[in-house]
């Protein structure tokens, strides 16, 4: 209720800040019997953890994870999976000069007047630490689903302030988006977008952008109709993640445009199977995998923590400056990518999971 | 579980289907004590009523509502509150001829997909008169917000097609919306959508459009960390009404572009209290409302049902073509602005609950 | 959250007053496909309705169900149930002479504290009528459960007052609980369990008792461990049926006298297949079915609702007379049976969907 | 959904098994600001661990408690509290020779039959020691309700096997509860209750027992109609603790041979405010809190785990022969204290809550 649960069926509760002693998740009611070790979840981790390239946080946090229970002999057991990662390079002196002051774009000012104080340690909470968690829970629930359903995960970064690449998402593969650092499969591009990033640093400031997701394999049927949409899921668990202030799925904001009769995608045989001759409703209708690809796109506003000097008020509401300290991202969007595929992959786990209780 | 029910606290679940003999909601949790008629519902009703001007469905339906539980001298006993709204203009037979047909961008299939089979007098539980129920039970909660909280629920038409108004959200008014039939605050522009909408009325075509949402007055501290922030559960609401593919809060999609330092909204003192020089953020930081306006954006692609003939499948796969029987809108804009307001008013009711609990 | 819902997956929400215009049941979460009528819910909402007999409530109610959605040809559609029942002998006015009284032993003075008022048309809320919508719902799952998996659920009036039956629970059939007006199927203990219901009518008063319910043929596994303990959610549904105060399964308080050496239930082998020699367990270990027969004894306190004239006090805490208007059971048992089978099939239903989506 | 949540507002996750690395608790939505040491949820563990005297399991366990988030200078934050107990006397290679074995009274059976396999190192999450973590997140639990709302638990052991005491529960105060190490307020019968427990030690069986549980001052209110009754709660709460098999609240079992017009508690004035003359609900009406003490009785079977060979069959259905290894109980009861008292917390904390969120 408090917010730090996701999933009804594929329960994932995070908990742990950013300069406390650790950070994870429980994930409960995962079927038994599927082989999972802390290696399989590092991979997915080492995707997201800091210091993993020039143009992220130089924070150096090895984000080691360990599964500390629910495993027996290498195989889930139905129980609750707890997992671990301990915090080594914290400095929470690091905060203290800004203890007082509310920092422009970051919830230091609500959750103050929420709880009536705030861990200041850090963001506390609010860090994109807890992200951690999401992708660690994350991975279990990709294996799952890549194992049993074939379902595969193909996110990312399309779009790095005004410089976009406009390959066509079906066609893009893991190895190309894992070739460079800032995790776009067009490699020109990408050339780019490291440029822009790196450009920021010197300026001492931050920008955002745009991941693109895509996920294929999806069976036909999951997702609920009325408000438990698997298009409304997506789009919560996007905006749920630090940062994000838009997601579009199909067509999108630009499909406003579009007549029916173009935007309608018409039904066809294929193959002895019934089919899509185009996909602008993303891979789902009335809320319901339709069984083409699910493709959407997820917007991340400039970073909150930049170098550049900051007006602001202290907590008692007079006119103060913020000078930046801490280690940071210029830029989220390489680090969010598997962010973006672990929250994706635990909507479908959890509506594929809400499929099978009711209909199979 | 499956999917009919939105919100924890203030907790709604739906039932009926378009050409059944009811549809309607049941409300748990509503605080008792508050005075509401069904009067005061109906006049939220009425805006979202078929046949309410010369661009919606011709469909007739009085959408009368009847509160048929929960209420003792007009007030709310804190009981479960049960809605209803019988459907008087059905016509099953419609569509009698489309029963073993896919009508294209409808979920015709991935009902029969899911469920096995499917209710085809209508469009059973993915048609949009299910927000009928939304509407009504938004307005319990709106009523709730305003008196308590001061809240205001501002929606209207920004956008048809290409044709769109660039009036400044913050001041936009309700008497501006509700003077065109087309519910979009610029007169002048309204006159364009309203011609663009009957000229695809004339095509036998149909568009979409995008619904600017604004809300003022909330509270500071509404929204939880993590999973459940304002933003995500808002993003949720929306793009669970039907025919909704993108969902933008604050600087959405267009503030990937800016930078760090001028995306930060910067704390200032203001009559003695802490505010925000700018308000890109969309009125909540890190997914909790910070006391200023939050606004967003609610994309709806084109409607599915078409007079134009349409190529599809049957349910044995066998190319067929389709005729478009049955009354529909062009464009659900107008008609889904009310909708919008109630999902958000819905959304907002529900996180003031959970805040109280916890923090009051 | 406000406590009208039951289950997580086959999830109930009831609505309604006794002296409004209609009670009633959403069923949200039911698979689709299941053929269910109007006839078959009568069917069990007729064992419970009053006026059946001369030893239940003179209330003349049909009780008569209407299935108003969620139901295609005859079917289920996987969408929800809406299940209406109008009041239709109601009278209101019996209770004006009480509005202002605090009724011993009735959730009066509660509701009004919690509420800060209350709906004085009968017992609003807190009348035992609620449970004809649990029955109704309870028909939809009893009908799947013994179609799909053969479960039986074969309740009885063990005890009224101080006259007990020692059938062994094992040999109970249906027919012979249906021969009474009492539902003990010893008919000669039903003969004095008649006779002490009827001199409590006569004095005025009223009586408890207990059934015993017995449910053959659930399947090994359901049952969560830890808080969802099969047992656990069976003692909860049964609590929470008005008048209860007293919950056992297997052994139960009989039980604690006993030595582990006898109490362990043996296992062995038999036709093939693991049995257990002895079934003091009640049916489930570890919270979880073990296959061999759950059965339970649920106690219920004498009714409230007497003819005898008793102190209180009013609303303004001054010394009051009650005299009993209105028309009650004098001992609710028989009418409970169902009641309790309704509840056992609810929680059952509810935790196979459950370990279907887990495990199956 | 995997049961291993508790309460709705105040929910309490719990994780691991008795011979992994670790158990503990997540809990979420505990209100910000409570002051809460790792050494006052000590105390209440100290209670209950093992080893504390001559009459419960020699396991070594300090069961000391780490509260690893959630905190900040002392105070809860109202994000995750996360509390950790690691494992330190745990001997996996005692149940070696049992691990092909289904122990008569053990969940065995039933977590094979469910998952597929089990984790036969202990007793996984069938093994009380889970019910660690309920003691620690009662803990907070209890501290929040007696510093805010003076409420106060007073369970004991009212009976062991066949020897009971008759104390009035009223008058039963702390100190005599934990003067001996049976935990039973009444000396002499303490000491025949010991001396049962220590001839059963001696024939290597184990015996039963119940639990008085007292809560006073628990404020009017408290408790949902219909299906989330604080009774209903409270019973499944003591239920889905290990080993219980019986719940009673108020008159419970006994209550059913009373006429109404002696169990209907009579309102009365008394020093200006409303009152009970008796209370044979058991402090609540309508399942709603009265104001007045709640009281209940809970059933424990005998510890499944004995000294004494039992026959029982292996997992390919095979007669064999068990020896008890391992380190157990001969009575739970006098460790169980303090569980029921964490579980009464959980639940009177999620409904003030809960009640605070509705109507407050």
């Amino acid at each position: 209720m408090a917010g730090n649960t996701f999933g009804q069926l594929f329960k994932v509760t995070t908990f742990g800040e950013s300069h406390g002693g650790m950070v994870g998740a429980v994930v409960d009611g995962c079927p038994p019997g599927i082989e999972i070790s802390e290696g399989e979840i590092q991979v997915e981790l080492d995707r997201r953890k800091p210091g993993q390239s020039s143009i992220t946080s130089p924070r150096k946090e090895e984000d080691e994870i360990k599964i500390a229970s629910g495993l027996f002999e290498g195989k889930t057991t139905g129980t609750p999976i707890l997992l671990l990662a301990y915090n080594k390079d914290i400095r929470p002196e690091d905060y203290q000069e800004m203890k007082d002051l509310f920092r422009p774009g970051h919830a230091d000012f609500t959750y103050t007047k929420k709880y009536g104080f705030r861990d200041w340690h850090g963001s506390g909470r609010a860090s994109a630490r807890e992200t951690l968690a999401r992708v660690a829970a994350g991975a279990i629930a990709k294996k799952y689903l890549k194992e049993k359903l074939g379902i595969e995960f193909i996110s990312y970064v399309e779009q790095v302030g005004d410089i976009k690449t406009d390959m066509d998402f079906n066609h893009v593969i893991m190895e190309q988006i894992e070739s460079n650092i800032v995790r776009c499969p067009d490699q020109e591009i990408a050339e780019e977008m490291i440029k822009l990033i790196e450009q920021m640093q010197n300026e001492g400031d931050s920008i955002g952008g745009v991941i693109r997701a895509v996920v294929k394999n999806v069976p036909i049927g999951l997702g609920e109709p009325v408000f438990d949409k698997l298009s409304a899921d997506l789009a919560k668990a996007m905006v749920s993640i630090n940062a994000v202030k838009g997601f579009e799925i199909g067509s999108g904001f630009d499909g406003v445009k579009m007549k029916g009769s173009k935007h309608n995608d018409q039904f066809l045989q294929k193959d002895g199977k019934i089919a899509l001759k185009t996909n602008y409703a993303g891979g789902t209708l009335g809320g319901i995998s339709n069984g083409d690809t699910i493709y959407f796109r997820v917007a991340f506003k400039p970073v909150s923590t930049i170098s550049k000097t900051q007006e602001t008020v202290d907590t008692n509401g007079n006119k103060a400056s913020l000078e930046a300290a801490g280690r940071h991202d210029t830029c989220v969007l390489p680090r969010a990518v598997p962010i973006v595929d672990a929250m994706a992959a635990l909507v479908i786990m959890d509506h594929y999971l809400r499929h099978k209780a009711q209909n199979l």
